[in-house]
Order: structure tokens, then sequence, then C-alpha cells
């Protein structure tokens, strides 16, 4: 079936028009999904580069059901009636359109990491770039809703963290703030299915190669180390160092984390789900259990994070399990949960 | 094709007899393969439980061009002309047989738990039941052959190692005797395919329940963990403390393990490759590098480890991967290297 | 958390209360979240058989936002206040319960097959066992909307299509009723994930046994067989005969059908697509393309049906390819769109 | 560890030089395994494009175990020494070289399309190119050893046979000879593992892609179509005409192939088993069964094709059904057994 013109439903009760800038990778898909059924959204363009001209359900055909577009090349004047614009592209594309786009009174959440560090000295280091867009660093609001939820709300500017920081932070941060663990010496051990690393042509992301094996990658190196840090380090009473490593692991969806950090006290497994109590009771997305452990299949497609502990006393240990969707919790889901704090909907609203 | 009689071939220059007493799992499976292969040994029976007179390569269609025979019931005069007897049986198994193929004075490598560890009360603690044959604890040699080759080459009895302990080991045992890393703090996170779980009917391990997800599993309580302290403890000049995580994911052979311990002093990368140049310039089957990241497809269907290594000199921690066939060097294979030493074979002899 | 009590919630618009015995297998698992989510149902009890007394989400954790229940032993009396009942138990099972529900009143949808075969003497043939419940054989409407939709309405006891059937049937009956191909000679391949053999503990569906193998069983006496051939021959001129070659694939969700019939005359894509047009206008989940090919993650998780067409001339043969989830139009999507038909909502309502 | 010089090993009884011109690719690396396990062959080069200087276990890190060199820049002088030269590229690039290759008096084995079909016109149809060593095309030898031996042996030039044909030419061949089944209505189901489609970066291919979905490609248009109905037809009383239809499933390794042809008469599985058993008494990887199924995992990493049959009289058809290791027996397998027989090894040598 020829498509004429892109016909994007406005669903039911919506009040806000929608934007995706960069519409056609995973984290952009997933996005169209969740706004084409968000009841309070209209989605407004999808934009992309090598795909422009392409229908949206012949590249990602599940998503037959939700939408009927073309892919279009994004120009500033197409995105004159979208009150919200989504940027989700690798990294270093995000910051030549933020300026422009906050110009022109637009909120943007960006789904890459251009304004998640404010030190341009670490943006180089990690991402190996210049950043080209420092005035903007400081508007920048790290897109946490559960820590950030009045930011957030001021906003214009989101940064939406990246999927390993998101299931790090939420389980380490109260822990941290509490002083129940130790600043230095947490290792935080991740896995994570191939969507992570985009719908891009490279070899090493083949199924012959991907599937049978499990590999770390970037050892000490990956741009989320700085990103954890800096979080933790705003809630810790003393310094913070950690130890980050991530995998591959043949699953689409979902990272599996898996954090070790020094008690500083004697506390039980009990213990710490009391203060996840305190500090998660209005978070509708954070689960915790004393006792059960996260599984991927558990949040697959949803924007939950599932929440593990146990402790080492032994060994002076806690050990933190959590399980998110790393295109939901991890990318697209939260995004939507920023923009719907941004705008004043249900936090819950559509996810 | 009805099969009338076990014909096994004797490989051109056997010189030994092997039994195999729970053939039929996947370890024993896979050390049917390496012995029906293995040029120094002809096969005297293979012994099973529930599929008692099933032919080997229905139950193991791989099996096939290896081998044309029946599983049969174990009873003593069917080992009679067998000069080493295999168990492959869950643990619990083993030390029901032991006792009396000792006496009739065979050799036996029994892969499961039952002799790795030398105290009953430990044993008891981790496996949920008593020993019962205690007697013969003493006896049993811990068949790691990269460290404790004199002793297999003299021993009766020859406890092949746990999977996960032999991942975990041999990258951290030369470090931790060269007190390059301290005893206490030891994280050790593993993730293995799902044949580690044995060939058995459980809803756990179904396909539709496994597949696209990870989970962490009997976190602080897996039997391997004071299997792999007790082991570390023999060579290290402190107490050692170790937090174990094992974590199941959708591949079917492998084990990828991810150790980080607290670094003693400055050292680097290159450091702790000539530490192991020291320690396995003898030792066919360990591969390292200072640059290069295991990944299980590089060991699969392998007798080798490979293990990488990182410094995290920001967090004071080194970072050991490393990557095997939990059915290879994790079992079978490793338990053939055993024989190998046993026997006065070259150690890669059909490996 | 432990749970008190069952709280199922009225979903707004609520005007049904719909209960699920053998609520706890992947069919019932699907069904639940489709019913938790449908704004027309109250959910009345989910019952179960060995997991009684367990939490619906800690045996499918995916359903952890959905519902906070626990599985109840059926009992007639709690099914008191339920509209309709929905059976997603083993074939075999549904005809101990179908003659008490129905004499209590009860609209009742079977997800297996005790009722889609008229003819006792096949149901004997290919399921091995006496039908036990023949009176009830006649009042049974086979549940396939896009072709029963008035007698579904006017229903009292659906018979749900069998998953495979669902995929074979709906791109061949426009074409046999045209009397475009020939009823004889029809070829139907399918490949099916494994949530199709649903969750049961058995060493065939575990991942070491399933994973990197592909397999066809039940070649010739499978059961949905004369299921096909029966509805089939409802609407073709003549004779059918048929060939149906399942096999197993390592994924959890989906069944692809390959489908090639003997073509009674010249025909092109485009002149099917147009049969399909005028038979599909009004079927809401039926997909058909003349050029685009079907694949299952284009379908997987919604109730879809996606056909694509290919006529091979010179083997006089038409090529019909179509993917469905299992679990959802091969299970209980379907069945939900059975229920809205029955109780008058929109077909599409909640799917 | 740094390579200064490629170190091939003489495997004790080499009597042959063996150079591989396309080492890199899935095929190219299996072939590099088996050629440095054979103990009658000597490497003499592994030749590359992109990945020149790259150390081979860098790219297929399973093979560290068996080779220890450097992909090298094909030069005519470098295969110097070699008696026999592979080439295992894509289609399209072997008719490049094999002009030159002959005068130099090489033999060659290519293991891809260049010289399987002798009518240039079917080449350029299929292949969408010209054919540009037209002259050659006479001297190629198809090289399936069960049906062409003595050819083989006295051959120069041998075009290694497609995958998908070797798993569909082998079941049916002898009972298109035997006029068992007619040759018109003939239907072939593929289903092919990743690998088969090689290791080059195209997001059709990558993991988020494939996994978790199935879907049929090249309906119709498939080079292997033509290949299959000419060799069919080299032994058909009659005219054959075929419908070929593969598909991708996510497995990295094997082919499963499901056949149905019309019966021309009565007869059962076991006589088409002894039909087999006159045809290939004397091939020893063909193993057939009347009674058992194929499954993939029975002949991954073997050159083993398995074959299973049943006949369906109501449907007036034969299912003949194959497994195969498409990278052993449909590539890299089956061309050293053509050079076992080119050189007058045992068949079996080193497989």
């Amino acid at each position: 079936m020829e498509i004429k013109a892109n016909t994007y439903q406005d669903n039911g009760a919506a009040s806000l028009t929608a934007s995706i800038i960069g519409a056609s990778g995973y984290s952009g898909a997933e996005l169209t999904k969740i706004l084409a059924r968000h009841r309070r959204v209209k989605i407004g363009g999808l934009f992309a580069n090598s795909l422009v001209g392409k229908r949206v359900d012949e590249v990602h055909p599940w998503l037959h059901g939700d939408i009927l577009a073309l892919y279009e090349a994004y120009a500033p004047e197409l995105i004159e009636k979208s009150d919200v614009v989504f940027i989700a592209l690798p990294s270093g594309e995000a910051m030549k359109f933020v300026p422009e786009l906050l110009d022109r009174g637009k909120k943007v959440i960006d789904l890459g990491g251009d304004f998640r560090l404010k030190d341009p000295a670490l943006y180089r280091k990690y991402y190996g770039r210049d950043h080209t867009a420092t005035d903007y660093l400081e508007r920048a609001i790290y897109g946490l809703p559960e820590w950030n939820r009045a930011a957030i709300a001021a906003g214009t500017l989101i940064a939406n963290p990246g999927c390993y920081p998101t299931s790090a932070l939420l389980p380490l941060m109260p822990l941290l703030k509490e002083s129940v663990i130790a600043g230095r010496g947490i290792i935080i051990n991740s896995v994570s299915g191939t969507s992570g690393a985009g719908r891009s042509a490279s070899v090493d992301l083949i199924f012959s190669e991907v599937n049978e094996s499990v590999k770390a990658y970037k050892v000490g190196t990956h741009q989320h180390n700085p990103e954890i840090r800096t979080v933790l380090g705003s809630v810790a009473a003393e310094d913070v160092s950690l130890t980050f490593i991530p995998h591959l692991v043949p699953i689409t969806r979902g990272i599996y984390s898996n954090i070790c950090a020094p008690l500083n006290s004697d506390i039980s497994e009990g213990d710490v789900a009391a203060i996840y109590d305190a500090y998660y009771a209005d978070a509708p997305f954070v689960r915790w259990s004393s006792t059960a452990i996260p599984e991927i299949r558990g949040v697959a497609h949803t924007n939950y994070i599932d929440i593990g502990v146990r402790v080492d006393r032994d060994n002076g240990q806690i050990v933190l399990l959590s399980a998110i969707d790393n295109l939901v919790k991890g990318a697209a889901g939260q995004a939507v949960q920023n923009m719907n704090i941004l705008f004043g909907f249900e936090e819950t609203e559509g996810l």
C-alpha cells in the first residue's frame, strides 16, 4: 500500500505535539510506539537520516499496527508545531540540534550522552570529541525522575540517563546517601542485550558473532563510567570510585546489573528494603525485594526497574541486583516519563 | 538400525580401558566424545540410570559418528576390565560408588562435588546432606592440573574441579600467591550457559523460561563458593573472603567470569602477564593476554581457558576476565587432562 | 510482599466478569495480561492446578505490573459471578468442565482441542483418548472470527482454533472457496516457537536441547491436521487432502507457515490480494501483501496475522506465507476476539 | 603476542600444500580449521581482502589452538608451492581467479556459485551479472561426491555444491532416478542459520533483527533454484519443476530441508530406505532412517547429512527431511571431501 501523506492520529485527548529526531533506531522506534499509544500526545514528525522516505513499519514491522508514516528529513520548519522534541541519535549529534531547538522555544529530551556530563573535559575524554554546545550544559537537567522530579518539571533541556547508569544509580543512590556503603571500591558488572548497541551495520553485532557467546567490552573506558560516578558523587558524603564492566550477551533487550559495594556497617536485607521504602515510596516504576531475585524477563517491554538485595557479611559487601529493559526504562520509557513530568501529566501515563 | 552388541573401538594405540558412570548427562556425553576419539583409550562401558537400553546417539544425536552403543545399568562386574572409572553424576551420588571402586583397585575421576571439600561440615552446609564416605576424603586429590600435577600423577581418586571454580581459580591463584591482590574483598561474577545445569526436566530450564532473560541464582549459597575459598586459601598468605554471584544466560555452553580484587600494590597489565608467564609457562591450556578480552566463542568446544587483565588504579582493583567451555575445561576435558596425567600420557592427548 | 486477598481491578468500564481455568500456563498467562488490561472486563478468578497458592507474578514475573493475585484451586462456586469462563488447559481437560459450566449458564471459550472436531472417531484417532462430552460437540462453534462471526455471536461454547490451523486457514480459505487452488496436494510447513509446547517440565524442551537446532515432529500425526482438513473441507468444492509438517525452532513466540497449493488457473499475486481484499475487508487483524514477506517479529505480541503471496507459475503452485504470535492470534488474543464478539464489544477491544 | 612469520605446521604426513583465497569468511575459517587438522595437508597461504595483516585468531578466536598466522593479500607467486587452491569468496569473485590458477596448473575447488551452472544465461538471470570465464564452465565438475566421484577424481576445477542444493539433492536424486516420485510439483522448504549469509556488515543480519524471528527470503528468485533443478534434471526421466523457499532462522549453523514430492506409486518408508541402501552404501557421510527424524544438532560441526522419510499416502506425497551443517557438508567439509577424492586420500580423511 502506498502512503500519500503521513497520518498521525490524535489519541483522543492529545494536548501535546511531539517529534523525534533519530526516529528510526531502536530507541527511536520504541519511543514511536510509546508516543503513538500515548493518549495525550500527537506525533508531529519522525525524522531520520539514511531511511528518509521509507515506511516506518517497513523498517520496524512490529510498528505496523501503531503508525502509518514515512520517515522524513529533518528541517526546522517541520517541528514548528511540536511542543517537545526527542533526540534519539548517537552521541555527538544532539549538540548540533539543541541550540536551535531551544532558541525556538522547544522543550528537548535528549536520549544520547551529549548533555549528561557537565564537564567538557570529561566529555572529551570519554566521548572522544570536543563538546560544541558547552553553553547549554548548565541548563541540562539530568532526567532521572526518581531523584530529580522538581528540576525536570521546571526544565527545558532534559538529559535522559544512559541505560547502564539507570540500572546502577537507582539501587546505589539511597544506600550511598545513607552512608550504608562506602563510596570507594564499588564494582558494577552489567550485561546488556544487543539493542543497546543500536541498529547499525557492524560485523561485531551480526548474529553469527554474538550468538552463543559472552564478552566484556570497553573495560574501564566506557562513557557511562563518568556518568555514574558523577551522579553518585552528588549524593555521597565522600569521594566515589568505581569499576564498571559492561558485557554483551545474546539477548535483544535488557540490562542486568550486579553491583557490589563495601558495607560501612552491619545491615540486613530487610534494612535495605526499608531504606528503599523510604526513598522510593512515590516512585511508580521502582520495585525492590529483600528476597526475590530480579530477572530480565520480568521487566522486558516495561518501564520498571526490579532491584534485589543480598548482604554478604562474610566478605563485607552488599550485593545489589537490578534488571531493566534498556530500550524502555533505559531509554524511551524514561524519556516519556520525563515528558510526563515536564508537561504535568501523570508520571505513568502511557507507560 | 538395531544394535545387537555394544562395539567400542580400539583407537589404534589403546593402552587403557575407561568407563563412565553417569554417561548420559551433558558432561558424560562430552566425556564420551572425547574418550571415543582418544587414541590411547578403549571405552569399557557407558552406564546410565533412566536411559538404560537407549542408544547413545538417540539421546545425543551429535555422537552418532563417534559411538554405536546402548547405555547399560551399572554393575560392578561390568567394570572389571576398566583401568579408570569416571563418575559424571549429580553431587551426592559419587560417594556411593567410590569406596567399592577404589577397593577394586580402580582409579576414579569424579566430575561431581563429593570429594572436593575436605571438611564434611562444609559439605553438609553447602550440599545439604551428610557425607557418607568421609574416610575417603583425605585420599582425594583436587584435580586442577596447573597447580597439582605431581599429586594427580600419584593419585587414585581425583576430584575434578567445579566449572565455576576452574574459571576463577586459574586467574586468581598466581596473583594471590604473589600477594599482588588482597585475600579479602574478592568479587567473582560468573555467567553460565544452561548445559551447566544438566540434562534434567525442570521448568526453570525450558527454552521459554531461559530465552531472552538473565538471572542471578544461589547468591551467597552456591556450593562452589567454599570450593573456591578453600583452594584460594591454600595459596594465600592471609584469610580469604569472597563474594560469588552466578548467573544463568541463554547460551548452551560456556562460563564467563569477571573477577575484581583489591590491589595490594601498583601493578600494570604487563606485570600480571609476566606473573602468568612464570606460573603457566608449562600449562598448555591456559592462555592469557594483557590486551585482548576473552570471549566464550573463543574457547567453546575446547579445553582452553582464556584470561584477560585490566588494572583499575583509580578504584584500586584488578579486573580479571576468563572464559571456558563449562563442559570441557569445566568438566569432561579437564577430567581427561587429569586422566592423561594419571596414566603418563601427554597432557594434551585427545584434547 | 504478602498478598492477603486477590484484588482484581475494575478497569473503568467493566461490564463483564471473566475467569480462567488453567491460568498458569503460557496461554493462560497471556490471557491474564490481555484481560487485566481490557477495560470492559473484571477478572473473576485465576485457577490453576500445581501452582495453587503461588503469586501470579512469581510464576510469570512480567505480569507484575498487571495483576496482584494468587492462583486458586477451581471450585464451581468460585465462578458464580463470572459471565464467561476461559479454559486454557491441555486437551482432554476441558471436556471435564464444559458440561457443568454450560449447565450453570456460563459462556465458555475453550483454548484447547476438545471441541474443535465434531467427529469423536477423529478425536479418538488424533488425541488418543475417547471424548467424554460428545453431547456438547454440536453446540461448539469453531471460533475463527473472520469466517464465523455470526455463529460466534450467538454461541455459548466457542472452540478457539489451534495455533497452526489459524496460521494456515486464514490464507487458504478464500482461495479454496474461490477454487483458485486445488483441494488435493496442499503442503503446509510450519515452524513454531517453544511456548506452543507449553510450560511443562520436559527434557525435550530444555534450552540445551532446543537451542541451535531445528527439528520436525509429529509428521503426519499432528492433531491439527484433521482440524485444518475439516475446516478447509467446509469451504472447498472438492475433497481436501494435505500434508502438514510442524517443526520446532529456537524462538519463544511465533508461528511461521509456508503453504504451497496447486493452482487451478493462471493468477497473479495482485489477483490474490484482490480476493483477500474482498474476503477480509472487515477483518481488523488480517493483513496481506502481494509484495512484502511476513516475518515473525512483525506480529509478535500482537493479534495480527500477516500474509504474503508468491505465484510459482513454472511449478504450478501458489506460495502463501503467514506469521502469527502463537500465544496471541494463535490462542489468547483470538480467544478475547471471540469474547468481544460474544458480548457485543468492538472486535478489537483490548487487543 | 606479535607474530613475526606465519608458521603453518606440517601435520606429520603432509603430502599436499593447500591455500585458501577468501580465508577470513565463515566458510574460509571452517576450511582453515579442517585443513589445519588434516594430517595430509600443509597450509600454503590464507588470503583475505579487508582483513590483510590481521591475526587469524583475532578474527575467529576459536581458531586460536589451530593456527598462528596473519591473513595475507593474494599474489600469484604466493601460491607457487600450492597443489590445490580453495576459493571461498562470494559468487562473482572466483571467475576472476580461476583462469590464471588453472593455467598455472593448480587444482581449484570453488566454494562459490560461479562454476555450478553450465548455462551463462541462467547464471546471468540468477546471479545478476555476466559470466566472464565461460570458457572454463565445461571443465568444471559439480562436486557432489556421492554422485560424481569418478569425474571429481579426474578433475581440475571442482564446483563445490551450494548448501541448500546439498541438503535437497542427496535425498531427492535416488528417488527421482528410480522414478518413485514425479519430476514436477516438487516443493523444497529450507531453513538456514545465519552463517550461511556470511560474515558481512549488514543490518539485516544483526542480532537484534534476526533473534526471535523467522522470515522467508528470495522466494522464487534464489540462485540455488536453477542449481537444484539442473542437477535433478540430470537424473530424472522427465522435466523437473520445483518450488524452493529458503528461510532465515535464529541459529548460527545448519540447514534443515523439508521436501515434498508427488509419489508416482505406492511405496513405504522402508522401500525408500532400501533405495538409499543401494545408492548410498558406499557414501560415508550420508545417513538415512525410515523412522528417526533428523535434527540440526545431530549434524552440527560434522560432514554428515541426516535424512528422514515419511510417506503421506492420503495426500500422495513423500516427505523427505534432511539436516546438514551448512559450513561443513554444505561448504568446507564437502570441499575437503572433494580434495580427498582429487588427491587419492580416504574420502573421510580429516573429516
